[in-house]
Formats: C-alpha cells, sequence, structure tokens
C-alpha cells in the first residue's frame, strides 16, 4: 500500500509545532489516520492533546485519547506520507526522525521554510521520494500542543525539483497529498514547478523576516516610510534575479504587489523576528543563507542580501549562545 | 586682525557638547581668548562651568568665572576663527548660529562627522573661508558642561576643497589653528588633503556607527565573528571604492589595519549607538546619506552601503519621532 493505493494512508507529522499541529490536527479531525512524533511536547501532548483557537475559523480541541503520539519514531508504523514540520534550524534531526518512518513506497512532504530542505531530504532518503511545500498562514505555537491560528491557512505543494532538473508537473501522488488536505477543509494548491512557489514565498521571506530579525521591526515600520520600501525593493530586486538565474523568472510586478498585500497585514512580526525576540534559534541558514549560496554558484551579484544574511546570523540567539 | 595677525586670537566655539566642550575647555586652560556658544546647556555651564574627567590625562575644572559663555551669537564677539562643533543633525542652525560670529577674515573649522559639512558651510559663508577637521576621541557628554574623556584626542585639519577642485595643501591659517590646539596639548596634525583624511575616517565610521545604531552592536560583537568581519570587509570596499572615484585612492591594507585597530578598543559603542541608545537623532545623513549620495553622484554602485543607510534611517529615533 502507498499514498495512491491505501484507501486510508498512513500519515506521520514530525514536528508538532505551529505548522504541523495546525495541519496535523485538521487531518486528525477529519478522520485520517496521522500519528504524531514529538520531542520536547511529547508528555504535554499525550496528557492535554491538541488544541487550535483561531481568529478567523471554529476552535477545536483533540484530547489525548483522539490521538497517536510518540517520542521514538521506531514505536511509529510506517507512513505512506511523511509530513515534515520541523523547524528548518532542526534539520540536523532529518535522518533519525524521519528514516525509521520510511518504508519503500513512502512519500516524504516537507513543508518548511526556506531553500534546500527538499535538497537535504533527497541526499539522505533520495530525491525519488520527496516533494514539498510551502504553507501561507499567520499561526503561532503558544504552548506545548497549543496552536493560535491567526489567519489564512492554505498549502501550494509539488514535486521536488532537483538542481539542473525539470519540474515533472503535477504528478498524481501530489495531487493525492492536496486531496488530503482539502478533504479536511485546507485549500491546498498543486505546483507545477516547486521552485516557482518557493522562489515567490522567498521573494517575501528573505526581506521581512531577514528585516524582521535584524532590526526588530514588524512589518508595518517596514513598508511604512519611503527608506523600509526601498530597502525592501532593493533586496527583493536581487532575490528575483537569483530566481530568474535559477530558471525561475518572476513577474516583475511581483514585488510592488507583494509590499501592497502586506500592507493588509497590520503590524505583523514574522516568525524570525519572533524567535529573536523569544531568544530562540533563528532559520537564518534555510531563508537567507541557502539563497545566498544559490546566488554565488549562479554568480548573481546580491550585495544587499548577503549583508542582511550576515546581520541576521550576527543577531542569532543560537549564534551569539555559542559565542560567535 | 586675522587667525593669521593676531597675537591672540578671538576663538568661538559653537556647539559646547563632547567635542567642542573638551578642545574649547583645553583652549581655555592654556590662556586662549576663547566664546562658548551654548543652547540647551547654557544655564547649566554659566552656573558649574566646564568639568573634564578622564581615563588617560589629568581632568579639570573650569569654574564659570573663567568662562565666557553666551546663548545668544549676537552677544559675542566676531571671532578669528569659529570652531564648529555641533552634531550634524543640527547643521540646520549654521546660518543663526555661525552668521552673527563672522567678520570679513573669520576663518570656519567645522570639526564635525560625516561628509558633506564643509559643502554646508561653503555654501552658506563661502568657500574661502571654510576649513575642516575630524577629531580622533573617545569621549561622551554625561550632562550639560560635564565631559568623559576615554581615550586619544588628537585632531587632523585642513582646507576645504570644493567640489571638482584640487586640495590646495597646507595653508598658514590651518597651520596657525594647528599651533593653537598644539600650544594647548593637543595634538594636531595638518592634512595636505582634507578629503584623504575624511574618506580614511568615514571607512571605520560607515560601517561601525551605522551597524552600531541598526543591530545596537558593540565594536566587539561586530568585529567578533566571521560574519561580522565579512559584512564590515563588504560595507568597507564599497566606501573605498568611493574614495578612490572621489579623487582619494586609499591603500587597500587600511580595511585590515582599520578592523585591527578596532579589535584593541575592546566592547566600544559608536556614537551613533550610544544615541540610539539615549534616543537622541541618529548622524546618519553626515555619516551615511551624504556618502551615498557621493557615489551615486560618482556612478560608484555601494548596495550594501544604501542597504545600511536606509536601515540606519528606520532605526533614527528623530525618524520614528516624525511617524516616518
Amino acid at each position: 500500500m502507498s499514498l495512491l493505493t491505501a484507501p486510508k494512508p498512513v500519515i506521520a507529522v514530525v514536528g508538532v509545532g505551529a505548522v504541523g499541529g495546525y495541519y496535523g490536527a485538521k487531518l486528525i479531525r477529519a478522520g485520517h489516520d496521522v500519528h504524531l512524533l514529538l520531542r520536547a511536547d511529547y508528555e504535554a501532548v499525550r496528557r492535554d492533546g491538541l488544541n487550535v483557537r483561531s481568529d478567523v475559523e471554529e476552535g477545536f480541541h483533540l484530547p489525548s485519547g483522539e490521538l497517536r503520539v510518540y517520542s521514538d519514531p521506531a514505536d511509529a508504523p510506517k507512513a505512506d506520507l511523511v509530513l515534515v514540520c520541523l523547524k528548518a534550524t532542526g534539520n540536523a534531526a532529518y535522518e533519525p526522525l524521519v528514516g525509521p518512518l520510511l518504508k519503500d513506497d513512502s512519500t516524504i512532504l516537507t513543508i518548511q521554510n526556506g531553500l534546500g530542505n527538499e535538497d537535504q531530504l533527497a541526499d539522505l532518503f533520495g530525491a525519488d521520494r520527496v516533494t514539498g511545500g510551502m504553507a501561507f498562514v499567520c499561526i503561532h505555537r503558544t504552548g506545548p500542543g497549543l496552536i493560535h491560528h491567526i489567519d489564512h491557512g492554505f498549502l501550494k505543494i509539488g514535486e521536488h525539483v532537483p538542481a539542473g532538473g525539470s519540474p515533472p508537473g503535477a504528478t498524481p501522488r501530489v495531487e493525492r497529498a492536496a486531496e488530503l488536505f482539502r478533504s479536511a477543509g485546507v485549500r491546498c494548491d498543486v505546483l507545477d514547478d516547486l521552485r516557482r512557489g518557493r522562489w515567490e514565498k522567498l521573494l517575501w521571506n528573505i526581506p521581512f523576516n531577514g528585516l524582521g530579525a535584524a532590526l526588530d521591526l514588524a512589518t508595518d515600520r517596514l513598508i511604512g516610510s519611503a527608506d523600509g520600501v526601498a530597502l525592501l525593493t532593493a533586496i527583493m530586486r536581487e532575490v528575483a534575479a537569483v530566481a530568474a538565474a535559477d530558471g525561475v523568472p518572476l513577474p516583475p510586478e511581483l514585488i510592488d504587489r507583494q509590499i501592497t498585500h502586506t500592507a493588509t497585514m497590520g503590524a505583523y512580526r514574522s516568525s524570525m523576528q519572533l524567535d529573536r525576540q523569544a531568544g530562540r534559534p533563528l532559520e537564518v541558514e534555510a531563508i537567507l543563507g541557502e539563497p545566498v549560496r544559490r546566488a554565488q554558484k549562479l554568480g548573481v551579484p546580491v550585495p544587499a542580501t548577503e549583508a542582511l544574511y550576515r546581520m541576521v546570523r550576527l543577531m542569532d540567539p543560537a549564534g551569539a549562545a555559542a559565542g560567535q
């Protein structure tokens, strides 16, 4: 049985923070066969279950009796679909956390921030089983198993495109994964080219997460002055140039459109700004480091983005803790 | 009588903060004819005098009876030498503060941070009377008339070089001004080309003041990691390229030398970082804005420096107060 043939595929969720908790809970509520892999929050979730509070849709609680939770992936069943929802700072744990869940025909779907997650999973487990996606959702983990959903929530998923490869388009297994989410009330678009989705999201994530973390400024302060807009635009233009060199030319008007859209978000603090404020490690390599290295590999100069990358590393609580 | 012919030239000090207070007090102690122009600190200094505390040389106090202080420049005598020691954020007051002190042969010597101060003074009062200099001193104003001298203190001064002009070398009036400082125990070098001195200092000031203010990091944090050194070096290379296009090629090893020298300064907080911490307006236009505009005029790309300029403006308490 596989994701394509199983009437009720076995779904494992690795990393039950905000994203893994939110989508995992929705799949469970819809009656799917979901197995949650937790580390720090294992005891609390096993005791108290999962709770989703939402500002824009009905909240719900899943008591522990309705959950299958594991602290050791060896105790969980092999999965048809492994949803990887770790913070990208935890990717060093891919092998011990994901490996034991895999059988020959398992599909991995990473829903993480930034660039390079699919490549790392492909290196470890084979490119042919890797798919990826982006969550467009405003969401926070307010405590173990406590998820505060603020807005949005749709997914875009697609097949991993190895370096130098061509996008295979919408495959049956990605369509099937999308169906699972849709059956749980989650809008899920299937991308013909995952790279396009990644770069479109990076176009926003690099400046807003980067500047949010470096300067500790929310989105309203960044778009609220001519200086902020000039700064955002300069960085976004560099990102768009890398995307184009990477085979994904973005429409030029996307920069203005993303800035205009951000104005509707109020004083939104990006995830990396929140991580900085909470003293947590920053997803700086996935969101900024990998794109800068991709630019270098492609010979595209990104001086402002590279400066921002260095600044965020200087402000990274993980770096400071390591005495860098 | 002029700066060159007067046995005891009339010296006016405009702006008695850290720099104006320190050099003004030294000149007064050496018996020179010094007139201090103050605004906010006028009453306090008229009552309590000037006090210089130093970590590296003997401190001293000048009681009010030994000072000539003015809140209105119309009350002060016309000066042979006008030392301008305002914060560059106060340059809008050049005309009302400096104008009334001038006679036909007055010499203006601006000892302020950044680029463009001489040009602004030249526009107002004529290029032929403007000279300028840099203070290499670690110094703070801890209260009205209270100066805390931490280290160093020498000056480099020279003739203003208008845009497109050639440096006239060491002129008698600049030599004479240097003598006055030397007679007060202040090392003072005369520059053949003031622009070289300005750009050498900007090579340090732009990255260290800029990053100090944008990120609220002291020098030890900036030079203490490979990321910080890479970031500083990228910005300094851009600054050196502008200096070269402006007619002042700097020796390539100066970048490493300045970074190495900064390591001897410990956890030094630049003036702009201190201003940020105190909620004071930042000298962002003199230190970053003017150099960026000079680069644009000269057609030299400075993307990292321009990004830093925008970031510092975003963090400027003056900008935030104005609701930018």
